[in-house]
């Protein structure tokens, strides 16, 4: 193994998500490269635009050097043996043989796994899980995606599917979801709820936020996760409630987790995990509410990943060094 | 280890539920003896009740032979280790160091783990889940008990409080649980639901149900799970629709651990189980209608215990036979 950038040539790590892809080199020591994004066309297109706009992605991101080794996280259900993409609720493919044509395409070795596990797999080599063993992960991003790690290794189950958590119903006859459900955790907790549920309060009114109303220039369609994080760290009380919401939501969602896992350690990880403890806080005190015999066990705590946003590319690239 | 009858004396098991404890001798091969069964006296009472019960239970089991071992499978929280009951929704037990103080009291070896898992150990030993690696079990009974198997281990958790599914919440503000918890899934698919949704039908009109009207002599109050089984094979509707409704719950619920676990099989245990496909074709039909991404993966086939009712006492006494 060789850091990024000798003359093996640059792990790449991409994360594929509802909304966009992200490509960077990472080194050994877990240190990212600049950020190469591109926007992913949906999942109603051809498989083919998806596979240019990552194309584009590793080539920025790679910068000239040469590849040694390039791993994906998908936000999808891969299949065990980490060839194919089953199924993607915001993505096109379906039953497809993804890593050989990308590998075809590109000349260099790929490897495919899920997004969480691949946030999975960085906070536990370089990150907030390094010196635990069960953990669940939850990345919170356009939806949520998780992964189960357990005596230190990654749970795949039978289909390669483990830690779907994201579609767990939490509400009967909830909201419509993606995925062909209803009441899922992730239409509830999610970065796409809690755009959700500022651009209801702004649609109403702007009034007392006028940091969103900046933000989104007075067009509430034009509102982003981002923007409510911003508006949120500035203090925004609709932003601040949106927080809330969806934290209160993740916690209660954790609370069925540890329920059934019992683990030692909740790492929140994806885009929406930027916003730390704004996020954090809500939920932690849902789970402490919501926990089957909280008083009589020890609660694990919930803690902010170490790579946040970059934790998918971080692992998909960890995953990359173990194939060249 | 020898089988039960011989001259070390037999192996009993114990499964304590939240209304009743029930003990037999248990042969290797899984040979169920004449159960002895008690009342539990509830939770508000003192340890020492129950204690009583279990005793009378043990010795009315072993029929005057020598005990070998006693293996206990209680409704509630046991620590990792095995020794305490750190919390029981349906009993009266709080941190208790049960294993020993049994042990003193009757002077024979004592071994203690929760009830659902005992229900596993028997089923992945002797039964449904002999030739499985990853399995979910779940128990039917007053309440919903659980268990995990990875990789053909238990998971225990950080608190050995793995699998506890029966308190995960599916329905928000929902029905208050006996836990502190509302909404939890054991209020919506358990022995318990399965009465209160029959009896609240029959209290408005026992009309078009001459088998619960014959079986309860009239009176709403006096409907037991057993009565409603037995009409539900009679053919009765009310019955029928009350085996529906918590069935289909139960497929809900089952969805939502399937999406995080993805196990290859679900073994249903406990004392509602014995209602077979009356409880499980609905459970089934609601797991494929509610698993994320289930015409993209294999579905675990849910299917009865072969120990029913009886899988926590076999279970506890293949526990107690590791003993002595």
């Amino acid at each position: 193994m060789t850091a990024s950038g000798t003359d093996d040539g640059v792990h790449i790590g991409v994360d594929i998500g509802g909304t966009k892809v992200i490509a960077a080199t990472v080194a050994a020591d877990g240190e990212v490269g600049p950020l190469a994004r591109r926007s992913t066309p949906g999942r109603r297109v051809e498989v083919s635009l998806v596979e240019d706009a990552l194309t584009e992605a590793i080539q920025e991101a790679a910068g000239g050097q040469p590849i040694a080794a390039v791993g994906i996280g998908a936000a999808g259900f891969v299949d065990a043996a980490g060839e194919r993409v089953m199924f993607a609720p915001h993505l096109p493919w379906r039953d497809d043989p993804t890593r050989s044509r990308l590998e075809a395409r590109w000349q260099v070795p790929v490897v495919l796994d899920n997004d969480a596990n691949c946030a999975a797999r960085a906070e536990i080599a370089l990150g907030a899980a390094k010196d635990a063993s069960d953990v669940l992960m939850v990345t919170m991003g356009t939806g949520i995606g998780g992964a189960v790690v357990l005596g230190g290794t990654l749970l795949r189950g039978r289909n390669g599917m483990a830690g779907e958590f994201g579609h767990m119903q939490v509400v009967p006859d909830g909201r419509g979801c993606e995925c062909g459900g209803e009441g899922c955790w992730e239409q509830y907790s999610s970065g796409n709820a809690l755009v959700r549920y500022a651009r209801g309060r702004i649609i109403q009114s702007y009034a007392g936020t006028t940091l969103l109303e900046e933000l989104t220039g007075g067009k509430p369609a034009a509102l982003t996760g981002p923007m409510v994080t911003e508006a949120a760290h500035g203090g925004d009380r609709i932003a601040l409630d949106a927080f809330d919401e969806v934290g209160v939501w993740l916690g209660v969602g954790i609370a069925n987790l540890v329920a059934a896992f019992d683990p030692e350690l909740v790492v929140i990880g994806g885009g929406v995990s930027s916003a730390g403890d704004l996020l954090l806080d809500p939920a932690r005190a849902a789970l402490e509410q919501s926990l089957v015999g909280a008083k009589h066990r020890v609660i694990p705590p919930i803690v902010r990943g170490r790579f946040g946003p970059e934790s998918g590319i971080v692992g998909a690239a960890t995953l990359a060094r173990t194939v060249h």
